[in-house]
């Protein structure tokens, strides 16, 4: 067993919630897949300020030890890499310690929760020395992957019309109660949080964005109440007594945009989507044929194009096989059919980061978000905000400063 | 036999190509619907100025007499009721001439080719005295017409966000060949065309609009073959030596817009859609639930809403029936599950017409859109045009000429 | 107007309810399809019992008269053509006395209510000298016009399995009241009533059985209450004093079979299918390719075959449209897309029927299914019902007495 | 971390292959999922006949040891749990000396290659006193174990009818060479094969059969080629001068089956379904409702039940999510709409098999299929063959000799 005697890469993970422990299982099964010659992974430490999910964590995903202060993970000289999987506030400073200690950075998306933060994230980068990412995932969706495939090979033509729809229900309960996602400003709402997919899936799919325009956004339900003790994210509570405070941001926000390719693009997000957990929805239009995926039945896309006999023509089913990108060894049962899950793009999304940080190029995955990516993708969120602030006007793109 | 002893009502057609042939059959059906008490129709003369076309139509659909000159059926006096079935160009022209003479007219939409004509038909309908109307025949779709309901009973609670996209693919092949349709100002392609019906349908379903904004629109193909001899719609023609000319309009028409409810609206239209032939999807999203509809599957909506029991929610695919508007006795064969077309939707329209004429009120359809109707829909797409002219600006529509 | 002057064939339909109506608006609607040069049709009679139903289908289908005596029509010589719509009890002898008199004559299916009869109206047929037909209407549904084209041109390779399921909830709900249906034999239940569909749907896609066994009949809803006054098909009734009758037939029925061609067969029908209107759903499975088809979607097939490109294999979802079997001409609206309904498919047999009364022979549609079909289908019926009275054994279907 | 201190469970895997990774797998995994107090798990060797084999997987899923050798793992006293994951005739060798030896057995199934050593196993089980298993895990499909969840709570009423459909198409093509799986007597074909999870399901779902009846056999591809080195299964090759060989056993089996509880069961399975890489679907229909489920889309489940508004009923599209057995804690993101892999449903196994060898009851999951549970399927699909070889007759199953 050669690799076993490589020096192993020693990760930690910061932060101990649902995204972190996909992220600790990321970090746990990614030996599992392809034979790339990595070297091993040490799964060394998870952080949680809540006690009890760190070292539940740690015992359940093989960690060795488990801390309360994410501190003890920059100071401890033993770690290589930590995935950030914590509030977006907390990201700048926590990422700003890593680097600064050396340490390989993956970020959850969004990047921060500031412009302010998520600029000098990035200008932090180009010093860093060290590999730095931002977390988005659905790059490693193997229908987002084949969508990005069919596009750039030309085998859709060339694309004059792009369509997505992200439609959450997480906020359609009006008791679903108050929480810090329900303040912040226009575009920290829907937008910030599902509209960040939406927006690098279109352009991991179709390239990039030169402007966005028509913006507009709508807050459905104006007030929630306010939990007394702790309740977890979707759930309603007894609201007999509840004091009601008013929701400062987005439920809905829409908007039209332009690629540099020429397509134009219809947009729109929503956490208040009566009955859809998760749904995010993608058709692309093209000169040969046309492409979508529904996130919601995530084993298979539907193309059509020139391949059908005469009279016979169709979309087809197709299901996420072998032939798709991160699907081969991608599992212990790599054929077709036997499903998918998100989780797996967590561990795809490992496996490009430890390749990124062992200097791996021979048969490499496409490289993580950056942190310019993430910022990026929160300045185009902006435009859109700022399109919504103004009626819908036109914000042009082409000159973000990154 | 009761109804036979009472005065007749006469009816032509102006047009026998494929809708002017629909609009012969849903007069010769529309008796075989319903229970309201009508006068009979007798199917009089069709106009059409290719005489194959119009002597065809006349003994296929059962018309005393076929016609080459639609003025023939102006000066007609036994005739009552016209149906004016052809190019834009020619509405205004026709439908005043047949006011002038008396009769009711049903004018197919869009109502005309300018607005400048179409505000004068509004006007005109205002001294009419006879019945007119525009034929926007989706309102009698039944799952449009239950999505409406749907809304206004508060079946779904508020609406946030409706979503509609129209694609269809007549124009995807590059080698179709050029035709009047390729012609005109940005604003007469896709949207004058399908958005048409996007528009009417979006407020038949929402209620009015108040303003859009964020109109994009793009030509994909940007010239197009000169066919030699006649083509018919959507065929590609032998492109050996043809001259190209440019294409002046729209393929491509994405808008966002906001109902006078709050609700937020994303549209798209597109005639080069790959492999659509004829896609009209409709997402409705409110506080109490959410509704789809697609024509490509017309016998059939998605709805969920509050009625599932706990963790077993989902929408469920209601199959379009007796319980519908527009079913119950809408064939002869009134049961959910044995499929519906198009085509009933006109008998529904001709049914409606005969009533307002009849003067039927008790257990009336809904009145026909009228020609106001058809106007503001043409103001609303020039709103759209005009938005997109100004790179998506908001253009209001609270103050319509109208 | 040619065709006004050839002599018009007279018809008339015996029978005014859901089924006799649907065949009044097929003699009505057979003149606006196809091509084909057919002598007019002149409506003249509809007989029912029931006087009012007489009246107001005569009224709104436009046919001269209205008898409450089937005999008139027998009697009148004026008329060619008759359809028989009623109970099967009654078949016999009006088609006897039909034929006796000259009449073209098509009867609805299942041909009889005894083999006796049915085996009578077969050897009628024999002598008959007029044209005799029996109303197997899925013959003439595209979809299943096309599934038989995809397999008889070889387009699927060699058929290997054939499954069927015509699941329906007509007698789902337990108060659904007896009703004639609910007695008789096994065999003449659920495998009567729908099975005859499945029978005749599955020799016309895949040619003769050779062999049934595996039969299995169920009654799940063992009595039902007896409704004292008149209450129509799938309705439940008050049954607080209601006295409860036995089921005597079945509510399922399922079967296996073996076709000619080597192919194994799987059956299955229901009339307690709970939330299933009229749902009959086929698979074709080929050493080539597969097709399937579910009429609930009736506007729509699917077919995976080997024109996909690699990695991109799927059934595709076919729209019916003008390249598939009944369609074109079949409306006036000959574009795929608009929806389909099972009322069409009575108007095509018409079509044909008219056809084979006429001798016409170039560019003429298959002819319609005979009695002696209607008594095989009955005799296929009766093999199933065996094999399950003897535990599911084989009945050879190869000597049928026909 | 509390359970660190207890004496881990020591595990190793026979087998290496696609099916031995994904057990593999499963005991890495088994500690993620759910809160029942598990001793930890040691993971201790992982056997293969070919070596490379062996040791790739021990890297990747992290085993000690790699051995080519089963009986090193038999001999080894600190292993305490064994997969058996090899070829079915090796099954009983291998687990007659594991047994002897004191180790927990979790088999693959079918569980064996012959009716007598399923037998022998079974009885050998009797006197094991350790814990025995047979590998069904479609048990342990969260759509399943709904469906049976629906079916035992009586929320779907009285079932009426099951109908099951396994279709596959790893045979489908005539050049996928000769293998061992095209030998051996009728029903060790596609019955064997995959008819074996279709019985397991059912029963699963609806509770024991008592006989079955009307079984057809048929062999579509009756001689496929003999490749000369090694080939992967469903992989055609290069012909030109290939020996063929004559295929054995059966392409494609069905049957029809009665329940205990008075259900009729349809059943169909097939190797060469076209374009079908893995396609298991069911139907179960009772007196209050009907569930259906697809496995190739096995993130949902459709059904049907008296929730509906009037008018408005038809099958909800419910996603899986932790309202469904194992779902909670089923993986680090347990939120619908999420996906769900088939290789979960291998850990959930290793789950239910270690608390049974821990003695776990309190909250512990429902006990893995028993070594006499893989015999008595064996029993049913020979009785099924039975059947077939007999026309169809039909075979009793309550006095199984078990």
């Amino acid at each position: 067993m050669s690799t076993s005697t490589a020096t192993p890469l020693s990760v930690a993970v910061i932060g101990a919630g649902m995204a972190g422990t996909t992220h600790a299982n990321a970090w746990r099964q990614v030996g599992t897949v392809y034979d790339l010659g990595l070297p091993p992974v040490r799964l060394a430490a998870i952080a949680d300020a809540y006690e009890p999910f760190a070292t539940d964590a740690a015992e359940r995903y093989g960690y060795e030890k488990a801390v309360t202060d994410w501190r003890d993970i920059a100071d401890d000289p033993s770690i290589d890499i930590v995935s950030i999987v914590v509030g977006n506030a907390l990201h700048r400073e926590i990422a700003e310690a890593l680097i600064k200690a050396g340490k390989h950075v993956l970020c959850e998306k969004p990047l921060a929760d500031t412009l302010e933060s998520a600029r000098a994230m990035a200008e932090a980068e180009k010093q860093a020395g060290v590999v730095t990412a931002t977390g988005f995932t659905f790059r490693r969706n193997a229908s987002v992957a084949k969508l990005a495939e069919l596009v750039s090979t030309g085998h859709l033509g060339e694309v004059n019309h792009f369509d997505a729809r992200y439609w959450c229900d997480y906020g359609a309960d009006p008791q679903t109660p108050m929480a810090w996602r329900y303040k912040g400003p226009m575009g920290s709402g829907a937008l910030g949080d599902v509209g960040s997919h939406l927006i690098d899936t279109a352009e991991t799919i179709c390239g990039p964005l030169v402007s966005v325009s028509g913006a507009a956004m709508m807050t459905s339900i104006k007030e929630r109440p306010v939990a007394k003790g702790h309740v977890t994210r979707g759930t309603a509570l007894d609201t007999a007594d509840a004091v009601y405070e008013e929701v400062e941001n987005d439920d809905v926000a829409t908007f039209t945009a332009r690629f540099a390719s020429g397509a134009v693009g219809t947009f729109s997000c929503s956490r208040v989507a009566w009955g859809l957990p998760n749904s995010l929805m993608v058709d692309v239009l093209g000169s040969k044929g046309r492409a979508s995926w529904d996130l919601a039945r995530c084993g298979e896309i539907k193309i059509d194009d020139v391949a059908s006999p005469a009279g016979l023509g169709g979309a087809r089913r197709v299901l996420v096989g072998p032939d798709f990108p991160y699907y081969a060894r991608g599992s212990s049962m790599a054929v077709a059919g036997v499903g998918l899950s998100q989780i797996e793009q967590f561990t795809y999304q490992a496996h490009a980061f430890l390749q990124q940080v062992a200097g791996v190029t021979e048969g490499a995955l496409p490289p993580c978000a950056t942190f310019a990516d993430g910022y990026r993708e929160m300045l185009i969120a902006d435009a859109v905000a700022r399109s919504a602030a103004s009626g819908g006007a036109e914000v042009d793109l082409t000159d973000l400063p990154i």
